[in-house]
């Protein structure tokens, strides 16, 4: 495995895997390079609240059915706002915006990305309502952070992964599971670095588990 | 990408990157299926302690190379467990037994691997003791539960990848945020399936976040 990493085809199709298609491009142009740099990223974390209650009591296949179902839409959606799908971890997924490839409005692009999710995945609630009653107690939670990361591939031998790791990942991990059903929730670095008007809900200023002091958070609207 | 998913020697590369050459063979062999079902898993989380702090004052290459060698090494441990690598999570990972394969003896192999992973962990902190002396603060925490949970392929269209989903695997990564480092921390079901003999240290009952009332957990000594 480790040789066809290297190989060009192989390269694109696994890229092909986190970006979309014009993105693949841009990064075989720039004569892309996966070695590990610390830059700005923007990271997103969303999960389904109540995702793991429901499915206890559901059929497997059915399980199956609507996690792939969400999964689909969702990557489609962060494909369209230049992201990149980092990973699925059980009924959540982690996207980064910034790597590999920096560009202008990448905030403004995850947070647009976040709202988009929410409209669809009430769209997809619609579409299950009927055959999947029990669909209706869950909900998309949110959360979104910016700040300094490694970024590049880790890993072992066998198998590689492009990620991002660090605090500022850690940070937008615990925002996530500050987000309710619904919620957008993100730090004062995003909202410092949005470029376009939003409209927000500054929160009242609260810890955060394994961070220092507390910490002002906003929930887009 | 759909379509090679379903090509046999694709799904034998994918494998491959899962689970030991030994295991691929015997999945081909048992014309192993990858549906949605809800079967009984033993679940193993280890995450490094400290690693985080500890990146941010490194440079980036170091931390991927550092990061690389524990996963290279631990990955190894896992296959030899016959463990199947679930996924990578930052400095963490995801381990599964149990499936996609039942085998005797899955829970043992489960204890059995996290205390050679805690071997194998302090083995690395000597070999990095000279180049890399920030790393004696780091340290492997380790939680495994078992119980049923759902496996099966989740993800979107254009990536799918095997894993399990449900309380079950919830517990486990939170009895891994319990474990201090050094630490392999088990539940109640895990302790009544083992096979063989072990020493352990009944902990004080506990909270769990996002579990009802109080649980006895084991230290594996």
């Amino acid at each position: 495995m480790e040789e066809t990493l290297l190989d060009e085809t192989s390269v694109r199709e696994m890229l092909g895997q986190y970006v979309s298609p014009r993105m693949v491009e841009e990064c075989s142009r720039e004569s892309f390079c996966f070695g590990c740099e610390r830059r700005e990223v923007t990271v997103l974390f969303a999960d389904i609240r109540n995702f793991t209650a429901m499915s206890e009591k559901m059929e497997p296949m059915a399980v199956g059915h609507l996690l792939n179902e969400h999964f689909t839409e969702m990557s489609e959606i962060v494909f369209g706002h230049e992201g990149m799908l980092d990973k699925f971890i059980g009924d959540g997924m982690m996207v980064l915006f910034g790597a590999p490839l920096s560009r202008p409005g990448d905030t403004d692009r995850a947070v647009a990305c976040a709202l988009r999710m929410q409209e669809r995945f009430a769209e997809l609630k619609e579409r299950w309502k009927e055959g999947f009653p029990q669909t209706q107690g869950i909900g998309l939670g949110i959360g979104i952070h910016r700040g300094q990361a490694v970024v590049g591939n880790f890993g072992s031998k066998k198998r590689l992964f492009y990620t991002a790791i660090g605090d500022t990942v850690n940070f937008a991990s615990r925002l996530e599971s500050v987000a309710r059903a619904g919620q957008v929730i993100v730090s004062g670095d995003v909202i410092s670095h949005l470029k376009a008007e939003v409209e927000a809900k500054k929160l009242r200023p609260r810890k955060i588990k394994g961070k220092e002091g507390k910490h002002t958070l906003f929930a887009i609207i």
